[in-house]
């Protein structure tokens, strides 16, 4: 895994946050899947099917809530 | 993503923030999807198949708990 | 979505929190799947469907956990 | 829904909680399918299949970790 | 269900809290199917089955979470 | 299992601890299937399928939230 890639779960705002939501759940592909050529290949599969669209979706939910807690919200 | 679609998690009923949760499973698949029109083109797929409709509902349960807890659970 | 649905999170007991939690699981259905004839339709399907329920099931528990400590678990 | 099904969320012990769990589970269920007869004969399918005997114990799991922090993990 | 299997969520040591995790994701299976030779023909299918595996490791996480939680993280 | 492969879920740094998400995804399927060569052999498998790789990030997810908070978010 890329050494830096994530130095904090502070982000500046909800939106950034959400963005780094998005990060996390696909670093957990890539630490399963580590080649970049095929997980390109797989994306094209993935992103024409609904299913797995939510299931990404899903993942994105969970680690937001993680973000979220950790940024006490942004309140 | 669109900048600023997500000012806050505050939100000023149970029932806005329940529509947040839903916007938030959508964002979730748009990161994964960029493509408004072939996400139309999912949609009417995913629409009539209660699999995939219970899929969308448990997204956003988990983004709903993330909203409760950020506004105290609105109490 | 119907104005006024989910005024609040307390409920008088668990019970009422489960029913509540049943509640914001057709919610988010009804977010994506508007029609009410359609998700009848779908619904005499996933009735007979144990893997279904099942995922019914998992979206209410979902939301029972985050109706449950908006109650302080009703301690 | 039967009345007074779920006086409370506390147990005496970790394992009377570990039912609790298992009975939500099953209210779930009942909640989306109410007849009694039907989800037996559904109930000799999924014992069957390891597939949704795993997802029903996630579903265990999930009420599980609320009836824990319900009983302040019976510290 | 077995009297006296869980004395309680207190473990020593984060390990001897994931060997519980698998434990309680087990029990979670045995309430839904409580023939031990079903059991064990079962799991000869689901041993061979990625996507079976996966599906346990995550009812691991999810009981992880709360033995974690009520061991203060063995902080 | 081997004896102290999980001394301690807190970590230096968020990076560190979405690494241990990762390991402890994998001792989930390890505690359901010890054989290393089988899992090296289920691996082929799920490494070209996007759908289990998706299942298995969402694995990863729950475990980094449960060791987030166990290092308070490394805040």
């Amino acid at each position: 895994m890329d050494s830096g890639w994530l130095p904090s779960l502070q982000t500046p705002s909800p939106e950034a946050g959400f963005e780094l939501a998005v990060k996390l759940g696909r670093m957990g592909v890539k630490a399963a899947q580590p080649s970049a050529e095929l997980r390109e290949a797989l994306r094209r599969n993935y992103e024409q099917d609904s299913e797995q669209l939510i299931a990404v979706s899903h993942v994105v939910a969970v680690h937001f809530q993680t973000i979220a807690a950790a940024n006490n919200y942004w309140r």
